[in-house]
């Protein structure tokens, strides 16, 4: 045991349980998904996905590889140039989503989002409340409301074309090739003039 | 009868076919779903189904209320100011999905694309193919290829925050509210320096 209390092979058992909740999510949505059938499947005690996670809120953000502090994402963003914060936003969410442990994270997130209402209730609550908001908030125009769901659309238009429906050249562009195509609508969603 | 063979009766009877349809198609995809399953649950003879939508390919692409004939949508949309396209595409695409028959149109061709890799198939071949890509084609700038994959992407995003994660403020607003919002995104992408 390291001083921390952890063990070797922490990491394996905590992408088990990933997995696990994913297919989970993905399936059942968020509702009926419980800690102790993930825990089931992973082949580990609840207690441990508690361990690792906290809570099934913890577990849900993990599994839709949201970092767990969405202030600090925002907080990263929105250093550097004001100008180039929608290209910064592309690099951003790419990076997340492209480098998860599981390559189907997008996939499972958009399944059960459109599957389940209650699964589309917390993706709402994480993706806009928690990081579009604010961002439009920082961004200082007006209507930031209306700005964050604007970003939203695109964001998650973005997702589905790249993850779901592969669409090419989008499904193969690097994060690079992707942020100068959609940052200025990022960018005008943000601080631009909607008319 | 009238002298096109058709009974009274006949619209109440498609519209049942097509929710039929797109009950089947959002809950198993495209390729499990038969003429005679749908037939069935729509408690009438095939024969019928066939008479109205021709064949299973038709059934899908009136069960996603996308119109009969792509190449006159794209027809209709270039006419008018080519500096207008985006919110024209806006309107147009709104008009067809906001009063459909059943209003779980989008929320069917979603699920169903995102729960189905041969439904996610088909609808990158209805959409793109058939019109985004002539849409792209015909506005005149280079690599149409891209454009139309950009187009698919902020199209989708609109549809997946309007009608399945219902973000306000643009689940509430008008085709006419929105297209100055998201009419200069599309234009552009068909249109545009992408840089």
């Amino acid at each position: 045991m390291s001083p921390g209390g952890r063990r070797a092979g922490d990491s394996g058992t905590r992408t088990a349980i990933l997995l696990a909740a994913q297919q989970a999510f993905g399936d059942q949505g968020y509702g009926p998904t419980s800690v102790r059938a993930v825990a089931r499947a992973a082949g580990v005690d609840p207690s441990l996905v508690l361990h690792f996670f906290g809570s099934k809120d913890g577990l849900f953000e993990a599994a839709l590889e949201l970092p767990m502090d969405p202030a600090v994402v925002v907080a990263g963003l929105l250093q550097g140039d004001p100008e180039d914060l929608g290209e910064r936003a592309v690099r951003g969410f790419l990076g997340v989503w492209d480098t998860g442990p599981a390559p189907g994270t997008m996939l499972t997130l958009l399944r059960s989002a459109v599957s389940h209402p209650d699964s589309a209730d917390r993706l709402r609550a994480l993706l806009l409340r928690a990081i579009l908001l604010p961002l439009a908030v920082a961004a200082g125009r007006e209507d930031p409301e209306r700005r964050a769901a604007l970003l939203a659309s695109q964001i998650a238009g973005l997702a589905l074309a790249r993850y779901v429906l592969r669409l090419e050249p989008l499904a193969s562009a690097t994060p690079d090739e992707l942020a100068p195509l959609i940052g200025p609508t990022l960018q005008r969603y943000l601080t631009g003039e909607l008319g």
